[in-house]
């Protein structure tokens, strides 16, 4: 029982009983991804930095920021299914070399402009 | 068995054997999520509409297409978990409530302009 | 005569006599430009690419296009002002540095993954 | 004298002296700007909100951010010219429309998510 898979055939159903499979070749599903991103950032943009996480978790922000966020994941998904991505496997294949890469310790890369 | 979890937990565990989650404030996290999306979508930005598809089945461009949908979707996760959204539950409803919207037969939205 | 120099003094005015100037941090500035960036991509998620550029320069969808590329133009001056950026001589000495860069006769970078 | 018209004179014959017109739909030109937007994004995502624009107007941020920042400018223009969009006077109508909507006063749209 996979989350992600069971997302991916929700999104493959909603997209086949509308045929709107021929608007999803991947630069229009990462045009649409972005325009879900810049959904979620107008909802933090004028919020203070240090008190964003607490307004986000409490109402009426908290159901406006479910949907967006569903909303990113939603278009990633469906272009991970169109692109051939086994999006679980390529995700914790990839938390394993970033904790390979970044050792404890460390500020992250691009905090101090070093990469 | 949830993969949306597992992947939540393994990026708790990255973060904390680092202590950086004094660096996940919301904001941040959009910003480094912005970032790994504008790396997505170089990879597609001068690829033919017509054929992106299929190249970014191929290698070279199939890992690199891996790895950088593997990010968005790590930080995306990484903001759900900091703004307490459960990302599954919130996508499954979105889907179900974007089927309700968006009745079979018709064009999706805004490709007309009509929202 | 500069227009970028009166536009940036025309956000200037907008944003002292609202006293925004407090909200107006760099981190918010970005999300507030990622905010409309997604407006404008959304305008032509769907479009055909071929066919795109023409439905654009025509209404009702020119207009659109219109305010969401200045949206985009007036948050980009709005940060280059707080970040002290001299926009037109940044982006004159880039247009030069990337001739430079750039030979004539190649593929423009990233085309084939090369970068 | 305009330097958004120099500029857009520029791109185009930096564009033109390489055939890249070809590669110059709207579709790639906003992927292309996503991946700027990405790149600017990065260089602030883990700076401390409240010192973020002190450290970006000191070297070696300053440097990279007016690339970026040009970069973004760049592609907006050369977006601009192949939509057919004057953006001097787009941009000067949208401060004049934004000031008669926005009553001084008041707290920015979506502050409190009234919009």
């Amino acid at each position: 029982m996979s989350d992600l898979t069971d997302l991916r055939d929700g999104m493959r159903r909603f997209t086949e009983a509308r045929d709107w499979s021929r608007f999803h070749d991947p630069k229009s599903l990462i045009l649409a991804l972005v325009g879900e991103v810049g959904e979620l950032a107008e909802l933090f943009q004028w919020l203070p930095a240090d008190s964003a996480a607490e307004k986000a978790r409490e109402e009426p922000l908290h159901t406006r920021v479910e949907e967006e966020i569903s909303d990113v994941l939603l278009y990633l998904i469906r272009l991970a299914d169109v692109l051939e991505v086994d999006l679980a496997d390529a995700a914790t294949r990839k938390i394993e070399s970033s904790s390979a890469k970044h050792e404890p310790g460390h500020e992250p890369t691009r905090y101090v402009l070093g990469e």
